[in-house]
């Protein structure tokens, strides 16, 4: 096993394999940086090649795909008949352009998307998705287990672990800024976010179970709903927007939301569910 | 028992009251739309002062708190003694402007924020948020629970339960905009919506998992964190608005993401968690 740039991630990927008793190379821009790993066993070599040439599996974890790549190709003809995990976040794109890169060099690529932070590398429940070759994620699945229990290979393009990690992140995101919103609005009254997760749990929980429903619409392309449908979602944004206003809060954010349900409400959306919004998106 | 405005949510309550056995009267604008109830056994007022006068509880379920107000108000003098639910959307000044004036009228009052659609009225699930009147929430308790079976009262302040609900629908809109934008890239790619859910769930639902740590933080206005700072959330948010642009997916959406998380960055707060940007939906 070959750790390739011990950042916050790569470091715990390294220690994740040392403390499954696997024989691991490292090498990182600054040597120093792995200092603890080599006093817990690591090999630590002072080039890429001799850290490519040490293991059949050559983790790669650095800032962006040029880096990877970049890095990659200072190993010199050495990546040939070996295996290629990058573990590397990006777009789609730049994760197709490692693959087809590394392919060249006669070696075999897999990427994986990590969803944890790197406090949760080795955890039995931690998720990473892995596209590309099949061979590679069967081959090395024991060593995959130990840097993430539930690790699925989802597809035989590596561009898709990215579009999956984005696809998540981008729902979290959302719901920060609106759950942080909210938190912003609640507390101006004096209440306690805390207590009001205590009390409102099982209905910030029934979200996720219109997820699949949502889901089903989107792919089917068809949002008309007999309930809660935009024009019902409407006069409640329309009050989010006002309570914002009376309490100082910021109205840009409701006013976002209200401004998607107006436009598909005048597009004569009316009747459609909250899904129809996804046309929008779809639209630069 | 007596329901004053059929619209959706008022049918569906008169209903359960009824179909609970409760001897109902109810009154709307336009009397035919309570035909089907009446066939169930419902009275039917020619006036809002009768309905008032037929039942010790009146429940309210129209358009808007001034339509509210402007309905109770047409039943002169009967509502001293009796005691009002309100059910009606709107922000919780308005919920304390109509909790004032039914005081003011001898009556008591409680508010009632309903987190379901029509449909769900009735259901054992279903949660209302009460806050107002202690004793009327206690004295009507068996009937509440024929509406939803999760009715809780979280406040003496008939305002509160408007803002439950903002925070809760506010979350659902976040949530659901990101999922809807994730949406937009994954069938840019051919990607089914649902098996990408049937793949990611565990990693969508662990966003839940965050939330009560991040409430923590807001609520003790300490943010920084060891890991996942908003420095590590940045590069994520650029291949997102980068991965959007190469598809021709809106860029908007995250854009707005980025922007409030570079400025954080900007103002001094890289090693902070997520939850600092509250702080900005503070500031109009």
């Amino acid at each position: 096993m070959t750790v390739i740039g011990l950042g916050e991630m790569g470091f715990a990927l390294a220690g994740a394999f040392l403390d499954g008793g696997h024989p691991t190379t490292v090498w990182n821009r600054t040597p120093e940086k792995a200092d603890p790993l080599v006093a817990k066993g690591a090999d630590r070599s002072a080039t890429v090649r001799d850290a490519v040439a040490a293991s059949p599996l050559v983790v790669v974890s650095v800032q962006g795909n040029a880096t990877a790549r970049a890095v990659l190709e200072s190993s010199g003809d050495v990546l040939s008949g070996r295996s290629v995990l990058n573990l590397t976040d990006g777009t789609s794109e730049e994760a197709r352009a490692v693959a087809e890169w590394v392919g060249d060099q006669g070696a075999r690529y897999l990427h994986g998307q990590i969803m944890t932070i790197a406090p949760g590398i080795g955890g039995a429940e931690t998720v990473i998705f892995y596209g590309g070759s099949h061979a590679v994620f069967d081959h090395f699945r024991p060593t995959l287990q130990l840097i993430g229990g539930r690790g699925t290979l989802i597809s035989a393009d590596a561009g898709i672990p990215a579009l999956y990690g984005m696809a998540v992140h981008g729902t979290m995101w959302g719901a920060l800024n609106g759950f942080l919103h909210a938190a912003a609005l609640l507390s101006s009254e004096g209440i306690e976010v805390r207590r009001f997760l205590d009390d409102a749990g099982p209905s910030v929980a029934a979200l996720l179970a219109s997820f699949p429903g949502i889901a089903d619409e989107v792919d089917r392309g068809e949002y008309a709903t007999p309930y809660g449908a935009l024009q019902h979602h409407r006069p409640s944004v329309e009050d989010l927007v006002r309570e914002s206003r009376a309490r100082n809060i910021d109205v840009e954010f409701p006013g976002y939301t209200l401004g998607l349900v107006n436009k598909a409400v005048e597009d004569g959306h009316a009747d459609d569910s909250y899904s129809r919004l996804v046309e929008h998106f779809r639209q630069r």
